[in-house]
C-alpha cells in the first residue's frame, strides 16, 4: 500500500519491536503475566512513572480506557469527558455497555478540558438521580491534534481532586505528546497528579499492545480482575509486554513519536507556505498543528482526488474538515509527495 | 525456563509465526480488517470450513467464546455447557459479565455433553422466569483431554437444533481433537451442524489471536458490532490475521497438533508401562490421553517435588489430581525426563 | 404537608385509584399478571390505542423507558433524544448500566427534538467503531412543559422509519399533552407513528405503576423476558393493571390532567397579569406553559422564601431557573395563594 | 377465583394493608423517601432489627435481592448459593444481567446451606481466572419450606465471616419462618450474624412491597444509587413504606405468617391422617412441612384432576412432585376441601 495519512495505526510494526518479538519467541514461560517480561516492564515502568507505578498489559486502547475507568469507579460512577474523546465516539459504547459507566460530555472547541468546562458537568454528588462524576478523562495529545502542558493538566487535575474526582488520561498518544513538550513522560502524567494512564504502544509502533499504568494506587481497586473478566487479558502476555519494553526501556518510544511529530510540523509548514504564496486555494487549518495531526479544511472534490493516492479520513464531513495523521514511518518524501498532490488538487479545483 | 507441562500457553510461538510477523510488519494497512491479510484468512478459513463461513479475528479465547455467545443470542438467552466448561470456570465470569448471559451447567464426567445431559437444562422455552436455554456450547478437545467424535457432535446438535438451540464450539484446541480424530477442521464442525466455531490460535502456536468462525451465518447477528464493543477488534488486525495464516494457509496447524498429541501419547505409555510394572507406586489415571493433556492421580508429596522441577497444574487438589498438558514445542526429551522424575518421586514417596 | 409545586409525584392517590385498589384486594388471583385486571387492562388499552397495542404494566417510569427501549435495540443500539430527557439526567444512567444502551443527545431549546436536531446524531450506520443510532426517543410532554403537536410527531417518525429508526414516547405525562391538544391518546401515539410508550399512571394519580405500551408489534422483541429480568415484573400485577383501569377505562386520565393543566394556566396568567402590572419585578418565564408545569426565572433570595411556604425545586440553579408543577389534585386556592406569595416575595426582594 | 394452593403471591393483599394505602392517599409528600412514611418505617425496621438497621423500600423480591447483592459485592463478585435458590431459579438471571454477579451453586437436598457445603464453592480467592466468592445467599424460609434454626444461621455466618464473606438473607418468607421458629425477626437475622436482609412484603399480604434491610453497614456500598439505577426506586414511595408499616408495626407480619404456616401444618396433619389410614395411596411427602409449603409425590393423573378445582404449580413433574403453598388468607375450610379432594383423588387413581 501507499504510504498513508490516514491514521497511526496504519502504519505497521517497528523493525525494533518485532526483533523483540522474535527474541522472545522460543522457550517455556509462565502464563497470564508471570513472566520475566512483564516482571521487568513493571520495573521500567516504574522508573519512567515513579516507584508507585503499577502497569497492566492489555489488548487495545479501548481495552485500557475500559479498565481503567471500571477500576476508577464503582458501579454508579460517571465520567467526565471532552464531547470528541476516543471513549465517547469511536468505542461502540463500550464504556457504557461493558463498564456500566455513563459518560458527561462537554463541549471542546480545541479537544481540551478545562477546569471551567469541567464544571459544566461536576455537580450533582449525593444526588442518587445522577450518575455520579467521579472522574474526569482527558487525552494526551488531543483527538484533535492539541497538546496540554503540563501546568494545564495539573490545574484540572487539582480542580478534581479537591472534588473528590480521580483523573484518567487516555495516552494513547502521549509518547507524541511528551515528544512535543520536551517532557518526560513522569512530567505530563504522575507529576501533575494523573491518576490512571492509558498508554498508547499500537500507535507508537507496536503489532498490538497497551497498558493501564496506575499512577496512584489508592484511584483503583480491583484490575486484576477488571482485566481478565473484561477480556484483556493476554495468555501469553510476555509477547505483550516485551513489545512495551521495546520501546520503553531505551528511547524508541520517544524517537517514534518525535518523527511523527517532525513530519507533521513540516507537512504543515509546507502547506502553510503554499497557502502564503497563493499555492492552496481554499485551504484552512482548524486546530494548531502540536503533534502528528493536522485538522484541515479544503473543498471536498480536491479532497476526495488527493485521496485517490493517498488515504486520509474526513472529520467534520459537512464543514469539508478531514485529519491527516502522521506515524513513526512517514518519510520526508512521503510527506513532500503528498504536500505537493494537495497543493495540485487544490489548484486544479479552484482552476476548474 | 524448563520444559513445563503446565499449559499449551506456556510455550512460545511457532518460528513459522514469528516469520509471518516479520513478514508483514513493514508499510502501511487499512486498519480493522480492511486490509489483504484478513482478507486472504477469509479465503483460508472458507477453504477449511466450507464457502458460507465467516472469520473475525479476535484476541483470546475468552474473547471468542463470549463474542460467539452474544451474537448467537438474545439478551434474554442462557448458555448449556458442561460445568467444567472454560467459560464457566475460567472467564471470571465474562459471559456472565460482558454478555448479559446465563450459564447453566451439567455433570460431565468425561467431560463431554450428551443430548442426555443437555436435557437436565434444555426445558422453560416461554416461561419468563427462566433464563431461556437457546445455545450449547461443547468444548473439543474437552477441558478433560477427551475428543468428541464426530458422530457424537451430530447427535448434539441435531438435538439442540431440533428444540430451538443453536451449538457453540469453543475449539481452544481443535487442532488436537482434528489431529486426534485424523479428520478434517470441517468434519468436526460444518459437516455435523455446529453454527459457531471459537477457533484456537494461541493454544496452537501464535503469539496471540483466535477466531470467530461464524460456519452459519443465520446463527448469529452483529458480530462486527458485538467484537467492537466487547473491546476484541485489533486496529492492525493484519497482524492477528497473518499469524492464523500461517497456521491455517498450509498445514502448520495439524503438525502443532498431531505433535503436542504424539507426546501426550509418548507420556502415558511411558507411564502406563512404569504403573504396569510396579515402578509408579500410587500414580493412576482419571481420564482416557485423547488429545495433549493428561489428567492423573498421584500422591501430593510426590507431585509437589516434581513440580520444583516442572511447573505443572493441580486440576482437582482435593483429590490428588493434576492435569499435564503437551504443546507443539514439547520434546521426546522433555517427555522422557519427565516421566522419569514422576517415577522416582512416586518411589520415593512409597518408600518414605 | 402543605401544597407543593415541586412535582406531580409529589400527590397522592386519586381517591378512585385507591377505591379500585380497595375493591381489587380480597381473593386468590393468578400471579404475574395472568390475571381477569390484567386481561381486560390489554383491552381498555386496545380501545385507546389500537387493535395491535399490547400493554406490559410496570412498576415505574425508569422501568417502563428502559424495558421499552431494550425491547427495541439490539446490544449494539444507541438512542437519539435531548439533553433534556428524563432518560439522560435523571434515571443514574439506567439506560446505559441496565440496558447497556448509548444515549445520543442533542440540544433542544425548548426541549423537543425535530427531524433536524436529530440529524444530528442520526448517522454512521454501519460503522462498527459507532454505537448505532437505532431509536429516538421524544418525550410528551416534555420535560421543559412542551407539547408537540401530532404535526410535528408524525415528522419525526416518519424521518426516522426512513432511515431504519425506531420512536420511542416517554409519556410520563402523556395525559397532559393529549388533554392540553384535546387529542385523543391515539392521535398522538399511533396514527402518528410513534411504536413504543411508555405510559404514565404515577403522575397521573395512581399510587405506582406504569405501562410499556407497544404500538407496533414488529418493533420489539422479547418484552415479558426484559420486563422480567429487568426486575418490572409484579406478581400481584392485578394491583397495578387495576390502578391503570381506574384512569384508562372511564375518564379518570383526561379529567387528572386537564386538572392539572388548568392549574398550570391559571398560575401562569396570575402571574403574567402580574408581571403586566409591575407586581412581578424581575419574574419572567423561560418556556411557554402547554401543559402542566411552568419554567420561570427570579432572583435567587425571593425565590428561596417561597419555597419556605411551597416546594418547588430548581431547574437550572446557575440563571435562578426554576420549575412549578400543578398535579391532579392542585386546587385554584393553592394556586392563588402560591402566585400571591410569588409576587409578595418578589416586590420585597425588588424593594429591600 | 377458587382458593389455590399455588403461591403466596396468588392471595390479595391483606385489609389491613389496604386500609393503611387508603389512610395515606390524600395531600402531598416528598417524593422518593423523604417523606414521613419512609421516616417512620426506618424506625420500627431499627425497632425490630436493631439500631444499626437501615431501611430502603423496593418495588419486588428479585428487585430486592439485586440491590441487596450488588451493594455488597465488587464487579468481580461471586455469590454462592443453593441450586433451588429462587436467585438461581426465577429471576431470569437478573443478578447476572442487571448486577453482573456470578452465581456459584451447590446442592442442597432439603433447601439448606451448610458450612460444609459452603466450602464446595468457597475457594479461589486471588485467582484472577475465578469469580470470587465474596458472599452467600440463603433463603429463610427456604423454597423447599424447610426453615434455618438460629444456631444453624450463625454457624453459616461465623464461617463466611472468618473467609473474608459477607451473609445475604432472602427472606420473601422471613416471617413464616420466625412464626415456625417462635423468634424474632432480629434473633434470625442481626444477632446471628447476618449482613443485608431481602425482607418480604409482598407475600405477608402487601398489595407489592419489599425492603433491602442492611443489618451491618460495613457490609454494602451505595445502596441508595443501585436503587435507583436498577430502577427499583419508588417515586411515590409513601405508598410503598406505608404498606410495610401496616405489617411491621404491629404484629401482622407475625398474625399473617403464622395463619399461613398453621394452614399448612394443618393441610399436611389431614394428609398424614389419610396415609396413615390407607386413605390416601401413592401420596408421599419429600420435605419437611416446616412454614407454610408443601412439597409431595403424587400419581400425575390424581395431581392434575385436583388442579381443575385448585391451582397449584409442580416443582419437579420429572418425579410427580409438587408444592402446596399457604397464604395468609387461606382458611380451614380451604384446607379441608383441598384436603379432601387430594384423597378423593388418590383414590379414584388408585381404583382405575
Amino acid at each position: 500500500m501507499q504510504p498513508t495519512f490516514a491514521s497511526d495505526n496504519y502504519a505497521g510494526a517497528h523493525p525494533e519491536v518485532l526483533a523483540a518479538l522474535a527474541d522472545v519467541g522460543a522457550g517455556h514461560a509462565r502464563a497470564y503475566g508471570a513472566d520475566p517480561w512483564t516482571t521487568r516492564l513493571g520495573e521500567v515502568v516504574q522508573r519512567h512513572f515513579g516507584q508507585q507505578a503499577l502497569a497492566y498489559p492489555v489488548f487495545n486502547g479501548t481495552g485500557a480506557n475500559v479498565v481503567s475507568l471500571m477500576s476508577m469507579l464503582p458501579r454508579w460512577g460517571a465520567v467526565i469527558t471532552s464531547r470528541y474523546a476516543h471513549i465517547e465516539n469511536d468505542e461502540n459504547a463500550a464504556p457504557e455497555r461493558v463498564g456500566g459507566l455513563k459518560l458527561l460530555t462537554v463541549d471542546t472547541p480545541d479537544g481540551k478540558l478545562t477546569p471551567e468546562r469541567i464544571d459544566e458537568q461536576a455537580w450533582g454528588w449525593g444526588d442518587q438521580h445522577r450518575a455520579q462524576p467521579l472522574a474526569v478523562s482527558l487525552t494526551q495529545s488531543t483527538e484533535l491534534g492539541t497538546v496540554y502542558t503540563p501546568d494545564e493538566i495539573r490545574a484540572i487535575t487539582t480542580h478534581c481532586h479537591e472534588r473528590g474526582m480521580r483523573v484518567h488520561m487516555d495516552g494513547a498518544r502521549i509518547a507524541n505528546a511528551a515528544a512535543a513538550l520536551g517532557s518526560s513522560l513522569r512530567e505530563i502524567t504522575t507529576d501533575v497528579g494523573v491518576d490512571v494512564l492509558s498508554f498508547g504502544g499500537t500507535k507508537n509502533g507496536l503489532v498490538l499492545g497497551e497498558a493501564v499504568v496506575v499512577l496512584d494506587p489508592d484511584a483503583v481497586d480491583g484490575v486484576d480482575y477488571i482485566r481478565k473478566m473484561t477480556m484483556q487479558l493476554s495468555s501469553k502476555m510476555r509477547f505483550v509486554s516485551a513489545q512495551l519494553l521495546a520501546i520503553l526501556d531505551g528511547d524508541l518510544w520517544l524517537r517514534s513519536a518525535a518523527r511523527a511529530n517532525a513530519m507533521a510540523r513540516r507537512l504543515r509548514s509546507r502547506l502553510d507556505l503554499m497557502i502564503e504564496e497563493g499555492q492552496a486555494p481554499e485551504l484552512s487549518f482548524s486546530q494548531p498543528t502540536e503533534s502528528n495531526g493536522l485538522f484541515a479544511v479544503l473543498p471536498r472534490a480536491a479532497a476526495d482526488r488527493v485521496r485517490e493516492q493517498f488515504a486520509f479520513y474526513d472529520w467534520d464531513a459537512a464543514r469539508g474538515e478531514v485529519r491527516w495523521m502522521c506515524a513513526f514511518d512517514t518519510t520526508e518524501e512521503d510527506v513532500d509527495t503528498f504536500a505537493e498532490a494537495i497543493g495540485r488538487e487544490l489548484r486544479a479545483e479552484h482552476d476548474a
